[in-house]
């Protein structure tokens, strides 16, 4: 496999972004030119790939017939205003945005359904969904095949990284403030972040329910190929800088063999179990790592029917751009 | 109702013991003379109450039959080694401590079992449930009528401050440290809780299930009366100092009507419930105020038999504190 292919990159200079430059770096992704692209504001900047620095250009301006692939990993809005140029070119795409539909750029998450990439025609269109979902359905994966699957419910526990630098900044500002007790003006959220915990990320609908719950749902269905389960979400802003956490209850028809649940868990690509009596944390576990770490396996408190895990994943890293690079790394293994 | 009484308070140093003396104050509880006790380290502090400094005395040397009533505020070992001398003095005693059984000492929420007070006989045994339990329970009990309840799966996401005042300092003493790039050195908490989750508070059993959960499992069921609910709970750590926050997902076995939901905890005693749209937190909503606040209330996305709730509350003054307070109100009404 001595091929390699030109890669252009969309939102470089993210959080998401820089970090897949990073992770094309580390993987010996076989990239012949790299293209980093940004919005105006960001252009000019550069984002250091293999000892050099590589300068951020604009979008509007690029060429997509120089490359064979390129990652969106800016917003909704950019992927809908960029796919169809890349795709016309002939380019394929992997987007990170959750603006395609699923039948035109299917949910992949390459530890649970990578063979669906089997069926699909070039120019490639791939989405590689939220970090929350990417991240669950590494964990239900495995579990699938021993359960009569009833329900999931889920609280997840979000970083304040999943908003951006903005909210990582803030965060930290809140946080000093406090500590000095200086009077607090929250800025980037409505109110205080730092030893809080916010009930709501994004506005809800008139139901309640937020975007990005319902997007949690809709690709967590997909990825799972289980158009119609029922899963009840919550999703909270956490006074965490990176590293999301779930909490998840799964509803069998009958008794969990717990046995066959930790073996399953323990031979699963992309899972660090740890031990009964532990549990994992975002720092100092999950975060900066490629797995998403799994403990507190359980049944229910007079319930064999029940299982409880508890989850948590480097929401930038694994749900992110590790996700996607491992899409990239199936597509070029021999379909690009 | 001139009639006032002498009462003691075990554990009036701690952050529960100090608050319920401040309550007592707040809601011109008719104290006759304040008896504050503790273990024999804390003995010769003093705490305030009515403008004048009350001095902490050993509770090995105190004369329950000075008193009609004492608030166990102390661990369990305190109330299992006192509660039979204040028993046999003929004094009355609200447990905060968990450490009574529910045949001796009912666990009483007014806002949702007040009623088993009646059939009490002297003097009164009553223990007042876990902060969690306590404010879950003024929660459920206006919804329970009004659905056909199968399941309550829970994630709470607790304050260190339900671990007394060395869990408050280290959070502060962690974060400060993180701030100022300085080297991280956990002493209460085994590891970084400034700005992580932790998945498990206290150690778990061999189901993995820990004494809290397991506790607050129990508990629920007592005070609602529903003996063989199945109820899902994960108790986490979050790096807040006060206030106690709940991710609840009820299932009913048929469609929620959501408008008979919000206006029974409209009406409901003990609860602020906030807008659709808004959201309650613990700091900026919850801590400090004697109500439980309730919002994003909503049906399942798909499933209108679910109904999820976000709630919190101040763990040491709603959940704790003034539930006993409230408690011994109803007890001295008629009964005492």
């Amino acid at each position: 496999m001595s091929q390699s292919f030109d890669i252009a990159v969309i939102g470089a200079t993210g959080t998401v972004g820089e970090t897949l430059v990073q992770i094309l770096e580390e993987r010996d992704f076989p990239v012949a030119n790299l293209h980093l692209l940004a919005s105006s504001e960001s252009a000019g900047h550069s984002v250091p790939f293999r000892g050099k620095n590589v300068r951020v250009r604009e979008v509007d301006e690029f060429d997509f017939s120089k490359v064979q692939l390129v990652f969106f990993a800016a917003g909704p809005a950019v992927t809908l205003s960029f796919a169809p140029r890349a795709t016309a070119a002939g380019c394929s795409l992997i987007d990170l945005s959750g603006a395609l539909p699923a039948d035109q750029a299917p949910q992949v998450v390459p530890e649970a359904n990578a063979e669906i990439l089997v069926g699909l025609k070039k120019p490639f269109q791939v989405s590689s969904p939220s970090p929350s979902a990417a991240t669950l359905a590494v964990v239900l994966a495995p579990l699938l095949g021993l359960l009569d699957l009833q329900r999931i419910s889920l609280t997840a526990c979000l970083a304040v990284s999943a908003q951006g630098r903005e909210a990582v900044t803030e965060l930290a500002r809140q946080t000093a403030e406090l500590l000095n007790v200086r009077p607090l003006e929250p800025a980037f959220f409505d109110r205080q972040m730092a030893f809080n915990l916010l009930a709501q990320v994004g506005t809800p609908d008139a139901q309640g329910h937020t975007l990005l719950e319902k997007r949690l749902v809709r690709e967590l269905r997909q990825v799972m190929a289980l158009p119609s389960l029922k899963i009840s979400v919550t999703c909270i802003q956490a006074p965490v800088f990176f590293g999301d956490s779930f909490s998840m209850t799964l509803q069998s028809s009958s008794a969990v063999d717990l046995a066959k649940i930790n073996a399953a868990l323990e031979a699963a690509p992309g899972i660090e179990l740890v031990e009964a009596g532990d549990y994992p944390t975002p720092v100092g576990d999950a975060v900066g790592q490629d797995v998403v770490y799994v403990g507190r396996v359980r049944s229910g408190i007079d319930d064999p029917a029940e299982l409880n895990v508890w989850l948590t994943s480097d929401n930038v890293r694994k749900g992110a751009a590790l996700n996607a690079v491992q899409v990239a790394e199936l597509l070029i293994k021999d379909l690009l």
